[in-house]
Order: C-alpha cells, then structure tokens, then sequence
C-alpha cells in the first residue's frame, strides 16, 4: 500500500510538474536528471559540501548549489567542515588554505580578477574534492553556476580545470521601466519592480531575477528609464530602491538609477538645473549622498539628456562634459559612476541623424572625469536588425565607452518574435573599427583593453516584465542569456550559447538541440531578409514600431519617418551615406571607409545603409536590385514557415505547454512575416515600377489596405489618451 | 535503487509543489489527501466514471472530474460506456435513461432550473453510483465542481441527494481592463486580456479562468471598462473578442462588452450618436449583426452613460431609456441584453450625490424594454466600506434591477489589505427595502422573484489582474470566490462561504481553518472601524483612493473632495440626510425612513451617514461621539495587529510561500491601519478641539505630514503623463 500511495504522489507529482512548464524557471531549471546513466555517474562522484559561509553571497552560493543538486541529482547534501566523504565539493575564498593552495598553482590564481573562479578537480589526502574557488564569494557564486550548468548540459565533470573572469568590468542591464509599471518597448506584460508595494512587500520574484542574472554574470541593473522621472530619486522612493538593492547585493549585482537632468528643479525646489549653478552642484552632492545613505554599494547613475526632449546641460548652453562631470563629481568619493548616453540627435539639425552622435561627441574626448562612461549603442540609428557598429567607437580613445545593446526586441518582431540576438551582439563586438589599426575590434574598446582604461562596461536594455515566463516569447530568454554570457566572455560563439541555453531550458536530447539550435542560428537573419533587408533600416510602424510602414512620411520630424531612411525613388532605393552623399561613411577609419564606400567592396548586408542604389544595378547573386529585394522578402518569409515546420517536427520532445506556446507564437511570426513581405514588396514597387518576380506567391491584400492598419494599444509606448 | 529514484522523484516533486505555492491554482487545488483515512474512504467508493460526452461542455466536466480525482485521490479514471465498477460516477444529461429515472425523482427534476445540478448517490442494479444529472451540460459542469468541493472540503460522500439550482440568472463579472492592459481599480497587477497577441495567442490563463468561474457558477463575462472605449466594437477587435468567448463557451460563460455611447462618431463615421437618429439605430443593428457573427451567443452591452464624463443620450437631449431602448432593439433579437448603469451624479446639481440617481431612474420605471437591466451598485455613494443599500432597490417595481458589488477592493485597502467581503455583500442582500412589505429584501429584487421579473443579474467588479495569484492578495481570492458563491446562492453565510475557500486554498486543518475563519469574517468590521467608523464615508486619497485624505476639499468637484461627505465642524461631524438636511433617507420606503431619520433608532453604522451629530452626543456605549469615534479607530487598528498574531500562529500550519506573503501583507495593512488611524483622529480632533482619550498611543507624525503625503504611482488609475 504504501508503495502505491507513493506511486500518487509522483503521478500527482508529475502532474504538477507538467502544469508548471511556464517558463517561468527560465535556464535555472533543475529537474532530475533523466539519463540513467549519466545520473549515476553524477551520483557517485558528488558526495559532500564545505563552505566557509562566510558573507551572505557564499550562503547563497552554497544555497544554489544545494538546491540545484537537489533537483537535478535528487540528493541532498548538508554542508560538512571537513572533507569526510570522497567526491566533496569546496566552496572556498581562502587563497591560504591548505586545500586550495594544494588544487590550485599561483598562475591559475593570478589568472583570475575579482570576480573570476577557478574550477577544478584534484586528490587530496586520498579523497577526490572539486574545488570552486574565487577571490571573492561572487567569484564562487559565479563557480556554482558555471559547474550546475555542466551538469545541466551533461558535460563530463571527472577533470575539471577551469579558470574563467569576466572581460568586461559592469555587465548591466538597463530596464527601461516606468515607476507606472508600463515599460517603454517591453513586451512581456508590465514591470517586474512592484513600486506601490516597495519597500515592505518583496515578491519572491526579486530573488529569481537576481539569481537569473547572477547566473550569467550580470551584475549590475539600472532599475528605472533612461525617459526617466526624478520621482524615484525623491526619500520615498529611495527606501524602496534600497529594498531591492538588498535583494541583490548577495547575488553581485549593483543597483543603479536613471537620474533626470532637471530632478534639482523637480524635486529640489530649484529654479535651475544648470549643471554651473553651485546650489545644483550641492544638491546633486547632497542627493548622492542621501542615495549612498540608502544604498552603501549604489553603482551611479546613467542618463539620457538633451536626447528626444528629455532635460540635459544644453538647456541652460553648456555641454555634455558639463553635465556628465557634476554627476561624476558628485559620485566619485562614493564609488559611483555616470554612463552619459551618446544617442542624441536633433530634427533641426539637417545633418544625417547617423551622424550627429558623433559629431557631438567625438570633440568631448578627454574631457569626462575618470569615473564617466560614454554609453553608445551598437549602432548610429536605433538598434535596427542591422546596421554597421556605430563610428564613435574607435573615435574616443580617451573616453571609456560603454556597449548598449537592445535586448528587447523593439525592432525584432517584439515579443511575438523568435530572434536569436547573439550573432547580432556578435557582429557589433567583432567588428575591426582599425582605430589602432587591424583588430581594433569593438570588443576590445569596450573591454578596456585596447586603450588601457580602467573601468569598462556593457549594458543591455532589458526584455523583462511581468509575464509569467519574464519575456513574453520564452525564446526572448535565449537573449537576455546570451548577453549575459557574451558580458562575460565575449569569445563564445553564438552555437555554444544557444548549445548551453537549450539544453538548460528545452531538453538534452540531441536531435533536439540541433534542431532548436539551427532556428535560432538563422532567426536574425531570417528577420533582416523579411523585414529591411539589404541595409534597409527604420522602415517600420510610427511610434510603436509594430509591423511594416516603409510610407511613414511627413510627420512632425523627419527623421522619425521611414522615407527619410530608405530614399525609394524611381531610380532606386537606400541612402546615400558616401562622399556623395552625406559622408557619414567617413566618420570611420579609412580602412572602413574604404570598405563601405565602394560598390564593390561593400557587403550586401550594409549596401542600402551606404548607398542609393539603382533598381537595375547587378547583386552578388547576379539578379538585379529589385529581384534581389523580392528575393530576400520571399526568402525571409519562407524560411519562417520553415521554422514553424522545424518546430512542429519536435512535438513529441517538448512538453505540451511549451510547445503549444512556441507554436501559437511562431505562426504569429508567419503571419507578420507575409505581412512585411507584401506590404514593403508592394510600397517599393510603387517606385521600381517592375513586376514581382515570376513564381512569387502575390499578396492578397492592396497596398491600401496595410496602410490603413492601425495598432492604437500596441504594446512598448505610452498609452495615448 | 529503483525505490530510490522514486524517493528521488519524490522529493524533487515536492520541492516544485514548495515552489508552486504562488497561488495561481486559487480555490482549484486538486492535491493528493494527506488524511489516509479520508482518503481511503474516498478511493475505495469512487471506481469508474461515465459520462455522455455529448458537447464540449460535457467534455470539460469529465475532464475536470478526472483531473480533480487524479490530484485528490491519486487515481486515473478513464470514462467507461457501462456501469462495470462498483462505485461509478454518472455525467448524465439524459432524463430519460433507466439510471436516471431511477435515482431522481420527478420533484427533483422539477426542483432545478435550466443551469441546475443534482447529485445524488444510489444502488443500481447492485452497484453504487453517483449520478451528477443536469438539464444541460453546464449542469453538470457545476455539479463536477460541486462534488469536488465536497471532496476538497472533506465532506462526506455516502448518501448525497444535492438538488442545486442558481437563484439568479445572470452572474457576470464587470473588468474595468482598458484595451492598453491598465486595469482601473485593478490592484492586482494588468490586464490578464493580453489584447495585442490575440486571437493568435491564447494564453492557457484564460483557460484556467473560465474554471475558476465556472467552478464558483459565474456565467457571464464583461471583458471591458464601463470608462469605455469604442475600439473594442471594431473588427480588428471583435475577432479578437471572439477567441475569447469561443474559450469561455464550454464553460458556460458568455462574453459581454461594453459599448460605448459614441461609437457611431468614433468607429462609425457618423455625425451624432443621438439615439433618435436612424442613422445611428442602423448602425448599432449592424454593429450587433456583426457580433453576433463574431460570438453567436453574445450576452450584450453594459453602459455607463452620462456619468463621470462619459457620452450619453443627454448629449442629445433624451433620456437613459432613450438610449438603453436603442441599444435593447438592436439586441433583442438576438438575444442580448442591456445592463444600464444607474450611476450617474453631476457636480453642477445642487443635490445630495446620494440623491441623484434614484431622482433620475425612479421616473422611468416602466419605460425601459424587456431586455434592460438597471445596474445599481449596493450603496448609493461608492462602493464604501459600509453604505446602506440604493435607495433605488425597490424603488422600480417594473424594472429588473441589476446589483453591482466591487469584488476590487477600491475603497477596502485595495490589495495589501485582508478584507473578506461576503458580510458586506450579505448586508446589502439583506437588507428590507418594505417595498411590498416586511420581507422585500434586497436579494428579492435582484433575483427577479419579489416582481416577478423573467431576468435577473448581479454583477461584480472583478479584482483580477495578471498577478500570479490573480488578485494581488492571495485574501482577494475569496472575494471572487464569495461572490460567485453568493450569487449562486445568497442564502450561505459568511461563514459556510469562507470555511469552504479557506479548506479548499489552505487547509482542513480544523485548528488553522478556525483561526483564518476568524480573521476573514472579522475582517471588513475592521477596515471599517480604522477607515470609516460610525457611517463616515468617502474621505481617503484624491482620486487614488489609498490612504486616508479626510482633509480633501476645494478640488474641481465638490462631489469628490472628502469635506463634501463628512461635514465636520465645531459643532459635530455626519451629514444630515434627514428632512433637516438633503432629506436623502425620504427616498427610502416609511418603514425604512423611520429607521434611519431617528437618532434613537438610526444603527450606529449608519449614524453619520445619515445624520450631523454633537461631538458630545452619548453612543450606546454612553462614551461622547467624539471619543467614541477614537474608540472606533483604535479599535480597528488594534484589531488588525490581533490579525497578525493570528497568522503568525498558523507558520507551522501554512506553505512559507504564501504564509510569508501574508505575513507581508498584513504588516503592510498593519501600517495602514495606523495610518487611517491618526490621519483621521488628528484631522477630526481640529473640530472636536478634543484631547485623544487617555491611553491611547500618540501618533509620531503631525497632521501635516499626513497631509503632505503623496502618491503619484498608485496603481489603479489612468497615469497622469
């Protein structure tokens, strides 16, 4: 009897387990292993735990690693101080205990920054021990994760010897969060930050998120919106900012703010916010000081100013530098730093908007403060699904320069779109910029180590809210992982992040992962052909960027419209980005320049960002510009059915719920895809005056009609009422 | 080894059922019975389940059933054609079978109506059965959920004979979900209507809500804002509404939406919405052919017109049943009803606001056609902690009157706080209107039977949002709860409904049910003690109404400041509503007047509602009004700190999950209740100039203080950008 009541309860069990498949333990999931096989050979070679728990992030350390080997070993282990048990793991911070100094060589400890750990296996006093160490608890908390995603992903761990640091110093996500809980280009439901109920209520999904992220090395947050409201820097807020802050401290992770460049008027109750005004200077001191009273580690601020109508120093006739240095003035004693955003440009301005960060910015080098990053994002327009790396990096040597990548998907299908953002980040960071000559990749400005600064930073604007799974599209996981894991090393290519993230979320079946592997290789690219193609770039919905609008003309800025951007006439199509035209191309390094000025020399990727093309003018593929954009729309959208079929051929390794999920969002996407298809092929005809290629499935809607479409309650802006 | 794994599967299970406690699965908690007794009892008399899976409604009830009994029992029932098992459930729709007819009398099919259940347990043929008949599948459906709950509850099983029919018709739910997912007065997160992904996406939510309703028999649905918006009524949007209500069908629940009075300008392209023209009647006959092309089975529109600046016939110089007339025409022929709003009040009428819908409604009684309701809410303010009921109950014979309750807790501590509303829904029902004598109770009315109305309907302002546990508080759950139950039948008590929820969410702990139970029935003569003692009402926060603001005056409407309620001055604190002042009480029936006019008489939860009192008049309790009225608050905040000694005596008895979001909760409420506590005593005691009973705590804070409080982000109202 007692033995079927058993049977109940895993049936029961089980079925729970089914009912949960939300997503919502995104990669952290630690379900028993199944394999028997490699489940016994985990078994017998893990048998105990030490740990000196000696701060609150070596208990949460040693806290994952119980419950993940719990989960995915069914074993419980307690934590021993001695090694009693053959097969022990050390959670260790002691360079000069004798066990460490036994594991690990002097080289492999000079190898490693603070953050970093080293992994291995060794005998000691005839007892085999796995010994995860780091000079700090969060290079251990680090180890703990590195090892359970070996077991996740059912790697041999018999001779670990592993040495791993992060490449890049702040590893930050930016959520653009309103304190309203709506979320500027979110799409997954509503912010996760519960402000009302701050401080006193913490929803246990604080502590996910944290663990999530300290998962992947992330270890920074900005909490608030680059559009930002000073509210959240006002007492009320700041005791709920340094709830959260609690929450995450243990996990490595730093809390920042958005500070909004009028908040001494705002909140001060002053008449200025002129960053030359003495009495704003000592507010901003007195304000940082009232933050660092709440949040003893608060890591700065970041800031949009002067940029799409928010405040900043030009207001009162001074400049970036003058803003960005009070701040840092008021941050440096404290620790913190300011990330000043280069994405300014200005609808009066009739240059380029491509090039006005740069010529705005360029100048200022060597005039911030040592503890002030220039945050720059990949590209010079707005994190299009390609454009070139943006020409500021390589321009600045003096300046430290921060990566901005988008995680959510603004411009990427949003949430109803399966992209896999890695070889995106991919592209931007391995990019020759030539600024010190050949392999000045980006990678190495942002890192530091190309010009030797200090400090170094990346952030990526969050794809988080408040829907069950955190991202809407549980595939938008893939990419708040990948940034994170490309954070820390961006030598990792993007097959051994996809590799890792779905055996961790999906299944370690083989057939499987290559599958889920090959659609989300090629989803970028997939999405770059159906959508702007070619170069193409900003082609999509006013305001919410939902969908295709290549018409977007004569509204109140220019540069907020898609004909600015693509410049379709009856001779051709793109924009003319070289001598000819606006010489935005020559903000590069000759090399570059050189590259993307000449018809030849210019990759098909990036021909329509850089040139006007006529319409008849031979491709690569010897088809003619209009048959080539034909191709790629049709190529694009047909390789999303592709997609759909690839996953449907999966059915029976995925759980139902999952896969219904994957399913229902994946023929959205073809739907969206035909939709962009049709709709541009049908606008850009109206210029090329040539017939759709023959064998071409013609839409069966006018171009009149997807003009009219209307998406008043599109997800990502500010509701208009 | 084997057993092992077992255990191994066993406790890795449990630890995801730990890690699940979040609420989600509300009252519909279908775990293994832990009482071996129980559930021996349970499993040996239940063996086999038969069902006439004849629609899909059918279907979801043997579904359900199954899916109830593998969880509670541990056991897989597949559904058999015949009746091998001894101890085999009947689904039956079917009269006319041999079993049927011989387990259920002729009186107890004549006993239900169209949406009733019977169960009843018998021996056919040499087995036992339990038959669970209805005349149609949603019957049975409800009588699934019904012998669940029994099961769940730990109720006996052996010689049931249930004959259960719903008193009222129509039991909807009103969400006030804007089509941008901001839900006003949602305290529980956003919309769970994820209106951009839709119909493609369907979110396995909306499935779990149609069973969460049915289970309770709610069985109609408004899915938009009575603030509304006439988007809703186009095709995009329709084809959208559609997949929802094609979810909900096999539920037994219908769609309905709100229309709003505009929409012939703002979607039709008209000139007016004047309900005189034909134009505008043409197009509402079309725009209802189109919904019903749409959603077959649509239930109708709720209205709110003329009120609080929506548009309205009056724009047009016609009447309420001008409007509801056109509306009803075009439904009627298809089925639809109209539930008009009755509440309506305007700042430039000189008379009491408490006054002004029943001086608008009473005239028309009589004049509405068949198929409109008039939707009043219990009270004739706004859904107060404690209102006596609408004078207009009662007050139109001719007419089916809707009741509207607010499960949103509004003005009841919105979500932090723990208030159990069946006893403010039960006073309400309660409640003798005499309007044909002693007896005419409220729920008379409603359910049609008093004047013998063919329709009938209550509705309740949903307090669900996309939370994980759907209402923010894990508490909140039993108000939806309470209502569906109440509406189902009004004649349970409190007690019965919240002992049914608390073993059904929590435990049949007798020990933990009885503690909880305690909290809950206690709970809303608490919130009322430390927010509106004695009959005060509407003096919390401007707009948001969290928090108390008694000291709200001068805004743009005097009918929305707090001084307009409780007209306090030197001389005492109430509002006269006898015949010396607005004379409110003479719309009541005599018998009811008397009551209230009468300081002697009056109850002292109405007192101030009803009259001006002396600050030294003597209360029952022979203490001044004045102190009386500290009593009160002190009262109510000293019990709401025994509400938390109670929960934290359950630790032991309750998940840490959600034990500690309670415990969260209530520490909040805890706060809050001090706050309403001295905001209120020390902005009274201005006018009393009356010292703070000897014994009572001092407030720390000055009136000033409370005063400066503000709360830009409270959530629940359209953000001011």
């Amino acid at each position: 009897m007692k033995l079927s009541i058993l049977f109940f309860v895993v049936l029961t069990s089980l079925n729970i387990l089914i009912y949960a498949e939300d997503g919502y333990r995104l990669w952290l999931r630690y379900d028993l292993i199944m394999d028997q096989s490699i489940l016994q050979t985990y078994s017998k070679s893990i048998n105990g735990l030490t740990s000196d728990e000696n701060s609150a992030t070596m208990k949460v350390a040693s806290n994952e690693l119980q419950t993940g080997l719990r989960g995915l070993l069914g074993k419980s282990l307690q934590i021993n101080l001695t090694l009693d048990e053959d097969g022990t793991i050390v959670l260790n911070t002691d360079k000069k205990s004798s066990l460490t100094k036994f594991c690990i060589s002097e080289d492999e400890f000079n190898g490693i920054n603070e953050e970093g750990f080293i992994i291995k296996t060794a005998t000691y006093e005839g007892k085999k021990v796995f010994i995860i160490y780091g000079k700090k608890g969060v290079g251990v908390l680090y180890g703990v994760f590195h090892f359970l995603r070996l077991l996740q992903t059912q790697k041999s761990i018999d001779n670990l010897s592993i040495v791993s640091s992060p490449r890049i110093k702040l590893r930050l996500l930016n959520h653009w969060d309103n304190l309203d809980r709506t979320v500027e280009r979110g799409y997954a439901g509503f912010s996760i930050w519960d402000w009302h109920k701050l401080p006193d209520y913490i929803d246990p999904r604080y502590i996910d998120y944290a663990r999530a992220n300290a998962s992947i090395g992330i270890n920074g947050t900005v909490l608030t919106n680059v559009n930002s409201n000073s509210v959240v820097l006002t007492t009320q807020y700041l005791a709920k900012v340094k709830a959260l802050a609690d929450i995450f401290r243990p996990y490595g992770i730093k809390t920042f703010l958005t500070a909004r460049f009028s908040a001494p008027i705002e909140i001060g109750g002053l008449k200025t916010a002129d960053p030359f005004d003495n009495e704003v200077r000592t507010w901003w001191k007195e304000k940082v000081k009232e933050i660092y009273s709440y949040v003893p580690d608060f890591g700065g601020f970041l800031v949009k100013a002067n940029s799409e109508g928010q405040p900043g120093p030009n207001d009162y006739g001074r400049n970036h530098d003058d803003g960005a240095n009070m701040l840092a003035e008021a941050l440096q004693l404290l620790g913190g730093v300011v990330m000043w955003r280069a994405f300014v440009y200005s609808n009066e301005n009739p240059e380029d908007r491509a090039k006005q960060a740069f010529n705005e910015f360029k100048p200022l080098d060597g005039k911030f403060l040592k503890n002030v990053f220039i945050q720059v994002k990949n590209g010079a327009i707005d994190f299009q699904p390609r454009e070139p790396f943006h020409p500021l990096f390589g321009a600045m040597p003096k300046t430290p320069l921060m990566m901005e990548f988008q995680i959510t998907q603004e411009y990427l299908g949003q949430a109803t779109s399966l992209a896999f953002l890695a070889p995106l980040f991919k592209e931007c960071l391995d990019s020759d910029t030539y600024s010190r000559g050949k392999g000045s990749t980006v990678a190495k400005i942002i890192d530091g180590s190309l010009e030797n600064h200090p400090i170094s930073g990346i952030a990526g604007v969050a794809n988080i809210g408040n829907d069950r799974n955190w991202t809407g599209h549980i595939f938008g996981q893939a990419n708040w992982f990948a940034f994170g894991r490309l954070a820390w090393d961006y030598g990792l290519t993007s097959e051994e992040i996809a590799n890792e993230w779905i055996r961790m979320t999906f299944t370690n079946d083989l057939n499987s992962v290559n599958k889920i592997s090959s659609m989300m290789l090629s989803s970028r690219e997939t999405i770059v052909n159906y959508m702007t193609p070619l170069g193409l770039h900003h082609i999509m919905g006013w305001d919410h960027h939902y969908g295709p609008a290549p018409w977007i003309k004569d509204k109140h800025r220019a540069d907020w419209t898609s004909v600015y951007y693509h410049k379709a006439d009856s001779i051709g199509l793109g924009f003319d980005r070289t001598k000819t035209g606006s010489d935005a191309v020559s903000q590069y390094q000759p090399e570059v320049v050189n590259m993307f000025s000449s018809l030849e020399t210019c990759p098909e990727d990036y021909l329509l960002w850089f040139h006007h093309v006529n319409w008849n003018s031979k491709m690569n593929s010897s088809r003619s510009l209009w048959e080539e954009l034909c191709f790629r729309y049709y190529q694009g959208e047909e390789s999303v059915g592709e997609m759909v079929s690839w996953w449907e051929s999966l059915q029976n390794y995925i759980d139902e719920e999952r896969f219904e999920h994957v399913k229902m969002l994946l023929n959205i996407q073809h739907k969206e895809a035909k939709w962009w298809r049709d709709a541009c092929v049908l606008y850009f005809q109206t210029f090329s005056k040539q017939q759709i290629p023959a064998g071409y499935e013609k839409s069966n809607k006018s171009l009149e009609y997807y003009e009219s479409l209307r998406f008043p309650y599109a997800p990502g802006i500010r509701p208009t009422w």
